[in-house]
């Protein structure tokens, strides 16, 4: 498979001040100079500015800072193509191709050398610096890269607050020129700002003259986690990486290199939706044995706490615990601890009724009562569950069902404590059966004053998911920082929240056009535990206290199994509310989680997203719509499915009159048989959406009483 | 053993503003008084003034502060009076015996109490704050602790400069207004003064009129170290704690204390040393099976490189290692790694040939090329050794010569890495039969921005102590912070340095009084692993790179085996030197290392100080002397031998005219016959001291030939 092409090596002479690169289909270009001293480079697409000219550095803390004064004294061109296959994905394989200019930069006051490495593929670019070993650079510590994105025009971009710690934001759609007056720092139980202008990645934009821009990064390791700032009078964005408690960017030692910085772009939305590109910027898999990663559905106890009927703690009776010395068996109950035995086995019953692998729990261990906000240190053991959570009982009752329970690991952000504990919460895991952890990162960083994404906590989630690896579990990280692709390297590494999830539908709400964004955004990086399928969309109606709404009908609930990607999907509702709507819950039920192939149908993001995807080893395909509050109505054509075969097809679309606001339930289920010549006109409604299965008949059977659609 | 007399409850009238109370054999006086709302307290010794009316109280963050608007709701005073028996120690058994008066405190603005607790001892004072789980105090954060020590005059002190990360200085002997002006910060590889007239504790004092007074604190667990700093217009100590990266000072839950502020006074300095009131002022023991720690007497691969003739690097090939791809079998060795298995083994010989526990062997890890100063996180794994140093044949070594290799754990500060490795590394000790550690935390602390002497830190060395004593591992912790008594509560932390130990000889040297006075200073807190017994006092010799000198005579190194109290002592010279003395050698192989007894002959802090202690189990004595750069003259009286028994008694003293620069190696040993009647008259040179061997006669042929002394 792999085709490394011959290395043109062109040491050039000392002259050589400028590069250009093509793509492998031609239709990018990158051009390199090093202008008066100053490396930069500038990026075309089919003959239009992507990034136009734009510097490239950094500021370093005490020595001469790696920003001017370079020479470039050699170019190394190459080029690379293989074909590699995901322990999980969206497609069974994943073609890696790209042409590479490797630029070597002398900075002569110094003689200190930088490598500049740029990937060009067809979907985009990929750069990095790299710093070899050499005798004037060994340590240094960055101040800040100074690495520029210069835009074309005022794009409308999709954006978020630049924050060192949350990405729980609702996304705004505005011109680049518009971000400093639509700023709108929304509050968070850890959260910091720093600048007026600042926006996160992966930060998705469109052109006057459509295309379509992403700007993100690859492969995050050991490194700070890069923001951009946008100077809005020339329309400069500008890295702008996550501090330490210090105020210092990065702590690096030669040899070594930045994460990737990405641009991917087109002219079509959907190509960026299937741009593998940053999967291709990180390392292969480093997991030799792979074969105990597997996608996952589960429920859960955790809707009903995030909407406020019951708690994750045991009592109401503690102003504070001290784990170990508070003894809950004297403590009086709350009456509404979630994680109960009793409660715990009715979703176990849930799950092994309904195909479901997991059910996770939380809210199973001693410390809730006071576990968030004071910058306590030892805030949860990870061991010690609640005198009415019993372990082993649970373990067992789950696996005469044929389920798992998933554990919880609440760290509050603690990090030196849950690294304290985590081996033998690890191997608790593995004692009692339990193979995925859900962890959480809320509140305040300790050791205090770090971020949640500098270098620090970087390091630290990695560490926690190589550790992981070790007892063969899986990690599924929330309120760590966005994935940069790194679940190629680590496929144990399932799942990520790092942006505002389902859970916001009930603390005030989604903006209706959240999921047509996150696809284009958050998703770039790796999959999201976006925890979909709430069908009581009407809050209030679990708590009577709660009156927030879920943005988006029934029937959208739906479509985000395939919209959003992921190998670890939840059913979040409530068993209740599924139980009333069973005709539309069947679609939970057929969903896969694992994918052989993926067709991008529509895509525009703000308004509409439209995916097929094919399961894993089947023929059955399964399609999703999320549109924005105005709706969409989609033409498709079934043509991807295979010529020769007929299909079951199933409809879960919002009825006529269906509204994410005034009638989110109301759905219209359809069923006929479909081929490859099937033509599909499907209506979603305002905050709305659909699903579709389409499965292989295997026995004529199947067909009877239905007509073709 | 236990009599705790019955408290007497005194719920007084809400105008109580005062309370008194006497040290159970009246000679000390402690004063609590609510003045216009602030607590305050004075301590009187013989009706001298020791500490003058003094402020008690806490600046918080965010908020009210605990400075005023006190009312005084509660007094109660009880006694207390056992006896304990120390795992290992100066004496066998240590009584406990003190009248102690409790304040609660209420502020009426905020409705929040707290507590004080006296505890008044015969030589001296401990107190505390407790903080009472109560709705208005769950939570704070502690910005400054003020607690005062109104000093009665301009006392002579002894001290070392407030620091956040060194007790490596050179004591000076001041007056307290002279602080000011006499500071000097000598540079070390991690510092952070932070007042010209900051200083740190213990702080040994002696006043005008006689008086020896010394602050420390005692139990410092999870809460930052105190600073002392002086207010020299009206010489007044205030508490300065450490801060995190932060600024901030402590994160505290209640229900939760302080540490005991101690306060040490006599008018005779020997009652100083004898004081065991900070251990008294700590918890039991934690440990409930402690057969497996025992003193240890050691050599080790140390000195050498301490010196500069070997390394602890293997080679000099490499300008940076990153472990786990640096392959040493690749590099070229530097031809001087001490670590080496052919000269552990000749260590190893000379350990068991001359009685010796253990050998302690530095630098046998991978990564000592690039060790510290860079900030580096990943800098040691605690696993993997050098090529040239096989630890399983080493081991069997060992071990077929009764003799046990000391690990050797420098963390670089880095303690993150060293938590996570933490586990592994102890049970790797485990495996390969080592059971003590010898830790370092060389240079700036990781996580950045913290403090060496930080409530982070804090926490940290008392967590490696714990988790060590899971593995039945002892532990010996460098540049840690000084200890405040906690081996009473973990006797497995049997060393500290936590002050300029013997090495510095080698970096320029210590002040001769320096022996004089740690006794009073350091060690008051625990056992000091000071390293003593250079016999090669001319460094030149070692090394001729190296001008440096031990500013002592070879007589007194042997004395600092009994000055210096510890349950771990190094002989830390090389073999080859010992062997050109080995008759001065038998005093390190005869003196023991844990005692029945110990009688303060003669002390004076900055001058002289002479000890005898009766080694555990037998009736040999052992007595020490060290003086300062003016010698002294000793008189003793051996009544404290038994009266019924006749003993060989061994003087190893300094040679008339030996000085401890000029002559450092002229010493005398004498040997006769002694009883409890005997009187000796010694002198110690410049600089000198002596050691006394005092063996019991067992056999009536021992003192053949020998007459009494």
């Amino acid at each position: 498979m792999k085709k490394l092409i011959v290395a043109l090596l062109l040491v050039l002479p000392l002259a050589l001040h400028a590069e250009s690169l093509k793509s492998p289909n031609g239709e990018l270009e990158l051009t390199f100079k090093v202008q008066d001293g100053v490396p930069t480079y500038a990026l075309n697409y089919k003959n239009k500015e992507v990034i136009k000219e734009s510097k490239l550095g950094f500021e370093l803390v005490k020595l001469d800072n790696l920003m001017k004064g370079f020479t470039l004294v050699k170019a190394e061109k190459s080029s690379f193509d293989n074909t590699w296959t995901p322990v999980w994905g969206e497609v069974k394989t994943i073609r890696n191709h790209y042409n590479e200019l490797e630029v070597t930069l002398n900075q002569t006051s110094t003689d200190r050398n930088i490598l500049i490495r740029f990937r060009l593929f067809d979907d985009g670019l990929g750069f990095r610096y790299e710093f070899p070993q050499q005798k004037n650079l060994v340590y240094f510590t960055i101040k800040e890269e100074h690495t520029q994105f210069a835009m074309a025009g005022d794009h409308t971009a999709f954006w978020i607050p630049g924050d060192y710690d949350t990405q729980e934001y609702d996304y705004t759609e505005s011109k680049l020129s518009e971000i400093r007056s639509k700023m709108n720092i929304t509050p968070n139980t850890s959260q910091t700002s720093f600048s007026p202008t600042g926006v996160q990645t992966s930060l998705m934009m469109k052109s006057q003259d459509g295309l379509y821009i992403n700007l993100h990064e690859a492969a995050l390791v050991n490194y700070a986690c890069m923001h951009l700032n946008l100077d809005d009078k020339n329309l400069i964005f500008e890295s702008w990486l996550t501090p330490d408690a210090q105020g210092n960017k990065g702590y690096m030692q030669t040899p070594c290199q930045s994460p990737w910085r990405t641009i991917i772009v087109s002219d079509n939305a959907r190509d960026i939706l299937a741009s593998k590109m940053i999967l291709n910027l990180n390392e292969p898999c480093k997991i030799k044995d792979t074969s105990w990663i597997k996608p996952v559905k589960y429920v859960g106890v955790w809707w009903e706490m995030i909407v406020g009927r019951n708690s994750w703690a045991y009592t109401d009776d503690l102003p504070s615990v001290k784990l170990g010395e508070t003894d809950y068996t004297k403590t009086k109950p709350n009456g509404k601890h979630g994680a109960n035995t009793k409660d715990v086995k009715r979703y176990i019953d849930f799950a092994a009724e309904n195909g479901f692998d997991q059910v996770l729990v939380e809210g199973w261990n001693e410390g809730w009562e006071d576990w968030f906000g004071h910058s306590k240190d030892y805030v949860f053991d990870f061991l010690t569950p609640y005198p009415d959570f019993h372990v082993k009982e649970l373990q067992q009752y789950a696996a005469s069902k044929g389920v798992k329970i998933m554990m919880h690991h609440e760290t509050s952000a603690s990090v030196r404590n849950y690294e304290r504990h985590m081996d033998a919460a690890y191997q608790f895991m593995v004692d009692n059966g339990y193979n995925a952890v859900k962890s959480g990162y809320v509140g305040d960083i300790l050791p205090r004053g770090e971020y949640h994404y500098g270098q620090w906590m970087v390091n630290h989630y990695l560490y926690a998911v190589k550790e992981a690896a070790k007892y063969k579990i899986m990690v599924n990280a929330h309120e760590a920082v966005r994935p940069t692709g790194l679940c190629r390297t680590y496929p144990n590494l399932i799942g990520n929240e790092s942006a505002r999830g389902t859970e916001y539908e009930s603390f005030g709400g989604n903006k209706p056009f959240h999921t047509t964004i996150l696809p284009f955004t958050r998703l770039k990086g790796g999959p999201m535990d976006y925890t979909p399928g709430i069908f009581q969309t009407q809050l209030n109606k679990v708590n009577p206290n709660n009156n927030s709404f879920v943005h988006s009908t029934l029937a959208r609930q739906l479509a985000l199994y395939i919209t959003m990607y992921s190998p670890l999907q939840m059913a979040a509702d409530l068993p209740e509310n599924y139980e009333k709507h069973m005709d539309a819950f069947q679609f939970i039920k057929d969903v896969a989680v694992d994918w052989d192939n993926t067709v991008y149908l529509e895509a525009e993001p703000g308004d509409y997203i439209t995916i097929a995807r094919k399961a894993k080893g089947t023929n059955n395909w399964f399609i999703g719509n999320t549109s924005d509050e105005n709706g969409h109505l989609s033409k498709l054509d079934l043509s991807f499915l295979d010529k020769d075969k007929k299909y079951i097809i199933t409809i879960y679309k919002d009825a006529k009159d269906a509204h994410y606001e005034k009638n989110p339930q109301a759905y219209v289920i359809q069923k006929g048989i479909a081929t490859a010549k099937s033509k599909l006109k499907i209506k979603a409604a305002p905050g709305g959406g659909y699903a579709i299965s389409i499965l292989e008949v295997k026995d004529k059977k199947e067909m009877k009483g239905l007509s073709k659609i």
